[in-house]
């Protein structure tokens, strides 16, 4: 592993704390120092690289707490739907002729768009994760994946179990320890009690993550009340499911008593604005989550319903959303800058990575703030939460290696990555036409 | 002026259209031909520039038809604030300090960010406007300026009205037609009776249009409730304003019979989603308006309330917004896509500028679709609306004139606006210190 020299940087070591102007040496996947150049270049002799700041900015990388990355293959098939429709008439027909190849394609031309927004973890729910698995290895990005377990059964529940299981035995920690997997029943609505108390009781002997959805529509509270009389996160705490540490994404629709279920058993939860608005879902109740002490992060959900993977349009429409009922105060931009970052390394469990402090793992982005849009600056959170595009994101390092420097990506070949996803996009264009015209 | 050929483009003639394999002729400012490029070449003969397709998308400009363009200066100054602790505390002290050539600056740093998103055409409403107008005629944008009229008693309305009429006299018409002027009273609640009167007779005079804020908040409508009995949209119908062409930016809170007013008068509205959000002031009735028949442009209003004047983030952001209520099949990806170009131009009241046919004004954007977040593509209007990043837009031509290439502003010096900026904004960091610290 190189040694690298990242020199005279302005450095935000966490979102919500002051500018800094310093020099980082990255040895060993991690931030070996933090000082001044000259002391740094003294102490610690040659370095492999030097990386020169000249004014750009080195901050935490953003995590995408949840996503289903392989689903780029799907961007703008089916749009402007009612959830249903958009499910059962496009998605869930297209996914049934999906091939493992596919999926490694598709997630690698995932993770280049990952890169290219500044991204340095995921968390990931989806089928042939094995592909996933491998096209994390092979570009350098640090992820939490998960097979997504739906089981209306008995039977298939036992089958998706075991799935899920292969998948934490074959990767969980795997790729140096960049890799993690979790175990993920789908939602409340799509698997049986057996199934959740199962992955439950796995999650906690191999010391891993559950990864759901949760409460995400008026319709899955509606039918979780009259089903068993009680919310979806009050069935999944009756159920022992928060035993495990969970990650839960969406929770737009939560009672105050949810809230507080939430907040005493630690749940992780992912807000994902994009997605919700776009399928008509709601709001989440950020604010008052944030308020009880629940660890908010934030994700881009897959795609399909999206329809990109840009964390900095989350940030910011996660910023806009918080307010849009009346308070300008609310989720101001430092705090939706953490949630984009740093709490979502704690809320993918990710031990060693978060603010950049020395001992921490290298996970950081270099971003240019010349552009005419960053100009002037009396505030960088805001220019950064408000203002910034993904494209001012000129270099990303995840575990102390170069994966895009000048918006190249160094650790694969994206060009093949976008030609092999355009090639498989003929195939559901027919699949589409054959269906629709 | 140069005679350009477009050679073999994927081209969109108007967003809610089919896209067509098609070379364009661009003469005198206008498009003078479309047709195949074998054809045209051998028709025409030679030309002062051919620029090639290769697969990029040309689509029509995008307009933003409502901003304080010169606020880019204090962009950042002051976020995540009540409205009125915002511009009592903050900017309106902050703009005391103006000076004319600050806006200059100011505006032509706005321009670069504008063409850098791909917009070929704005709207504008501010003061030490000549500043404004040098800019635009100095960077070959087009753009309806405005000076902003506020005047609580008639005296003030005397001298504010003469100012707004020598704009008008000066400007109206010049740099090719580049530049029109509109009248500004500033708002209902800031203007009297006699100006509102005065403007729509010279609007009438002139042949121009009225640009104004109008039921951007709740307390507005309420206030303009206790005070005349009627909604802000009510009180300027009484008191004849709607018999000039208007441009009504934010139209936040409107009742049944507003919007009906709106429509029947062809009241131009402009929805600004990222400055509703941000100030907490609501969300704008899209989908009503445009069932009853309204036009509704898009804009990004100043930097200062957004914080960039990226329209791809509004197109965007409108699309979204308008399905947060429950609808997800709301305001689909044409038609937000319209509100951001076409629509704009005919809500500025552009004559001869909009759809690309042959004969309209060769205002225009040259987009690279060959990005990750891009591909693959299964519906183009999908991709522009949900995932295009505005980073993606190569080449903006207005009126004929190329004034960004491979996204290198031609027109101006941007390191030089750029620069000045950021040299002014010390004066205002100091203003803020001394207020704040």
């Amino acid at each position: 592993m190189a040694r690298i020299l990242l020199k005279d940087f302005a450095f935000l070591p966490t979102p919500d704390g002051p500018v800094e102007e310093r020099s980082l040496v990255i040895e060993g996947g991690r931030i070996a120092r933090i000082g001044e150049a000259s002391e740094l270049e003294a102490e610690v002799g040659r370095f492999d690289r030097v990386i020169e700041g000249r004014g750009r900015l080195v901050m935490p990388g953003l995590v995408n707490a949840h996503t289903h990355l392989a689903m780029v293959l799907f961007r703008g098939y089916a749009d402007d739907l009612p959830l249903r429709e958009w499910l059962e008439e496009a998605i869930w027909p297209a996914e049934r002729h999906l091939e493992p190849k596919e999926v490694y394609w598709a997630s690698l031309l995932g993770i280049a768009e990952l890169l290219r927004s500044g991204v340095t973890a995921f968390a990931d729910m989806y089928f042939y994760m094995d592909e996933v698995a491998r096209a994390v290895e092979a570009s350098g990005i640090r992820a939490q994946l998960s097979y997504g377990m739906i089981a209306p059964d008995r039977e298939r529940a036992e089958r998706e179990l075991a799935k899920g299981l292969e998948l934490v035995e074959r990767w969980h920690g795997q790729a140096d320890g960049r890799i993690t997997v979790a175990l993920a029943p789908h939602a409340p609505y799509t698997c049986g009690e057996w199934l959740w108390q199962r992955a439950v009781e796995e999650a906690q002997e191999h010391g891993i993550m559950i990864h759901t959805h949760l409460s995400e529509t008026a319709q899955e509270v509606a039918d979780s009340r009259a089903r068993h009389g009680k919310s979806p996160v009050e069935y999944l705490a009756d159920l022992g499911v928060f035993a495990a540490p969970v990650l839960a994404a969406h929770c737009v629709h939560l009672s105050d008593r949810d809230i507080e279920i939430l907040a005493e058993n630690k749940v992780q939860v992912v807000h994902n604005p994009s997605s919700n608005m776009k399928l008509g879902s709601g709001i989440a109740p950020v604010q008052r989550l944030l308020a009880a002490g629940v660890n908010v992060a934030l994700g881009t959900d897959g795609a399909g319903t999206n329809n990109n993977l840009d964390m900095w349009e989350e940030l910011r429409l996660a910023a806009l959303l918080a307010k849009v009922g009346g308070d300008p105060t609310a989720l101001p931009a430092p705090q939706a800058l953490k949630l984009a970052t740093v709490n979502g390394a704690q809320a993918l469990g990710l031990e060693g990575v978060g603010p950049l402090r020395e001992g921490m793992a290298a996970d950081l982005i270099i971003l240019d703030l010349e552009g005419p849009h960053l100009t002037p600056q009396y505030n960088l959170a805001s220019n950064l939460a408000y203002a910034l595009n993904s494209a001012d994101v000129e270099t990303v390092i995840v575990a102390g290696e170069v994966l895009m420097e000048g918006r190249e990506i160094k650790s694969f070949d994206e060009a093949e990555a976008k030609a092999r996803v355009r090639e498989l996009s003929e195939k559901y264009k027919e699949i589409r036409r054959s269906r629709w015209d």
